[in-house]
């Protein structure tokens, strides 16, 4: 009960949290509020909605709960309103944020994969698209290459998450404790590549 | 009975109209055949098909029934063969079917959403998006930003629509007096909005 | 039993030469290793997604059953590391492949989809979207046109087989024998119009 309020009140943060930065991304990319909003509602849902949709768990939660839309439009509504203020708060800070939003997300969704029938590694799959899907329509609706793709450790952050959740499952760990060692896992991971620069290895001189 | 072959009927015209926009749409992109037809069914159907999938509603009428496919790729190859006496056409015309086109799909996406088990804020969020997704789909396809996200008051309308039939339906009146009400709220926004010039607020000197 | 191990393999071979085909367009467009897996399981399995979704078969097959990611990732991580030699190959060799597979996953598409509540227009559009779906979507996450609806005679000759297959099981023919002539109209045509140019008309001048 208690534990089920927690996971709750998180997943609201995490939803906030990503909906600010979809409607700063809206604003910078110079869309007028229903797209401000429509960004909002993408980068803190969309995941989720992906995820819902290939795991068979249609309609999807995010459209079933009144509240998950409704927080984020109203998130999306304050950064529209609240513009020059949101951009002033330091980046470290929004970093952090949405480092805790991507490792909570990533947990959660590969513990609701789990719950349907598809295998290990799709469940790890399902983690990090409930983690990067939101931030890849994004990408899209800004018509731009998706920055998961090519840029940074993230989805990498969010598949090391999922992945710690569903190896901690299959070993026989309280469901709480998989979860908590998935989360500072993709937190942790996350928050030392932005500090240390890390990035993936690619082809070089294929261009 | 009557009421039926009426619905029938204005949503074929309005899968016409938007086929013939969409197949538009491609002949300007440079597309072949194949893209003019592809495009045809997308901006037709596409919004449909979406709303289906996230209510749950898959395989989606535009698959079960063979007449909506036909009827899109007939007005496609049509736009195709034509396509100057099409781009004859006034625009005022377009813009008139258009919007009426947009405020069916409005009201019929709205109330084949309340029908599932999803929130009102929800229903009225499926109603844009089956008034609207194809153009999304078809801008995507194009490699552009979403037109619907920074131009004009359009969405907005389809929003409007549905959330006059949502709120109708939940006030008591009859589903038909709701319909047509959300009707004549999306077409008149729209039109007014394209004539008047109206647009959405941004935040000015952000990029 | 002997069919069924045939079909199993043919599915394997095809994944794995679109999985390659993703990662090196991924190479090409300079992601990093992140994004070369996720364009091999793209445009490996992002087809048969899209169809499975479609007809209400999630979740998917893709999801479902661990070989077919495990093979699309392995694919990728293959030509990551042999890139050069990849590069090398002839490309007439991977252009049968290519339509091999294509041909494959076009009649598994249709029959797919033949087993579910949908039209028979629907099923061959169905074949078209298992067999291109994955290139559409590497193309938007590359943020381009999608190379069907504007080169080549490609979903075209997707469409052929389809209708094929759904035509001879129409017609009272055996699955394999529909399935067979499916293949060789797809593949036929496909190589067909490489070798001798084929392309579909546009409207000239409309741009």
């Amino acid at each position: 009960m208690v534990r089920q309020r927690v996971v709750l009140i998180a997943d609201l943060i995490g939803t906030a949290v990503f909906a600010i930065e979809g409607a700063t991304a809206a604003i910078h990319a110079g869309l007028d509020l229903l797209g401000v909003l429509v960004l909002s509602f993408t980068v803190a849902l969309g995941g989720g909605v992906i995820r819902d949709l290939l795991i068979g768990a249609a309609p999807p939660n995010a459209l079933r709960d009144w509240r998950y839309p409704t927080l984020a439009f109203v998130a999306g509504l304050a950064t529209f309103l609240l513009h020059a203020q949101i951009e002033a708060v330091p980046l470290m800070f929004m970093v952090t944020l949405d480092a805790a939003g991507l490792a909570l997300f990533a947990v959660a969704g590969a513990e609701k994969a789990i719950e349907f029938n598809i295998s290990s590694i799709s469940a790890i799959l399902m983690g990090a698209v409930t983690g990067c899907g939101g931030g890849v329509i994004r990408d899209v609706f800004r018509a731009r290459i998706p920055m998961v793709l090519n840029t940074d450790i993230y989805a990498s952050a969010a598949l090391l998450g999922a992945a710690v959740v569903v190896a901690g499952r299959r070993l026989g760990f309280a469901p709480s404790v998989a979860a908590m060692a998935g989360f500072l896992a993709c937190f942790a991971v996350r928050i030392l590549a932005f500090l240390l620069g890390w990035h993936l290895p690619r082809v070089s001189g294929a261009l």
